[in-house]
């Protein structure tokens, strides 16, 4: 996320899947990538039972930024009305964030379910109480416009910052949500 | 500012100066204020030879938060078309960005200027690209609704993280401006 809150740049595509500018916002992750950005990335995946993401972002990624196949090492389910007709290994269809979490918890058992986004995905999420953890990872720009992550009718929300961690390119911060604490 | 951007609540007034739940975002300044907040603020006041503010703000504190005195140990300069029947020592008005910059430069000499905001006055110093420095200070909640700090239309910036302080209310970063990088 920028400073400002945008997780993504505008005219987002296949071609640009990070929109205009938006490529910025991942220097952590690729330009100026340092070890400790990487073990953010590691971390996050080695706790990771299954992933959900939009319909919209896979749409963005899957022959572009992902090559045509499913960068994760786990099952990825994709919240979609749709079923494309190319099937790619790796990746599950299921209508709704109530059904998709579901199987999520069933594939998942023990393990973490890292909601990727994108941002619609995560403000559905969001609204329906559905986070127990945000890993926020800050870049140091305003981007300006684009896609915020989250919006501007978030339910208020405590936070409870658990790890940060500060790298060239990023500064990485873990929050635990604590709910329900409104005063 | 909360994660969500906002630097205050709605229904901003005397009585409320912060807005609804916009206290919250000063927790790391009173409610929760550890030693090292304290030093943020007194780092900040240090280095600083004249302050910046935006009328609405000083409208909305003097009588309350600022107990009808200045709380600035330097001259506040303050942004208005017109000046108050009531004056107060410590405070100056003048129209307009251009020449709060300059008598800014003139009292503060080589000591910083701060900007203390409203938003409305941030917005307008980061769109004449005259912010050198920004401290962020980061609380941990999401707000959902109120005065954004950044607005949604800012110019593409590139900042560069140059001091991180972790406290219990707060993440408070310093970022340095780093100009016309677009890439």
């Amino acid at each position: 996320m920028s400073l400002d809150g945008f997780v993504a740049g505008t005219n987002i595509s296949p071609q640009l899947p990070m929109g205009e500018n938006g490529m910025r916002l991942h220097d952590w992750i690729f330009a100026r990538k340092t070890d400790a950005d990487g073990r953010i990335i590691e971390e996050l995946m080695k706790g990771c039972g299954a992933v959900i993401i939009g319909r919209h972002t896979y749409d963005v990624a899957i022959d572009g930024g992902w090559g045509g196949a499913s960068p994760f090492p786990v099952p990825a389910i994709i919240i979609s009305t749709t079923v494309p007709e190319k099937q790619v290994d790796g990746f599950r269809f299921i209508k709704g964030v109530a059904d998709a979490v579901k199987m999520a918890k069933e594939i998942a058992a023990e393990k973490n379910i890292w909601v990727m986004g994108g941002a619609n995905i995560a403000q559905q999420f969001i609204h329906a109480g559905l986070i127990d953890e945000m890993q926020i990872n800050l870049a140091p720009i305003l981007l300006g416009k684009g896609v915020k992550l989250f919006g501007d009718n978030c339910p208020f929300t405590d936070l409870e910052g658990i790890e940060i961690i500060e790298t060239p390119a990023a500064v990485h911060i873990k929050y635990k949500v604590k709910r329900l604490n409104d005063t």
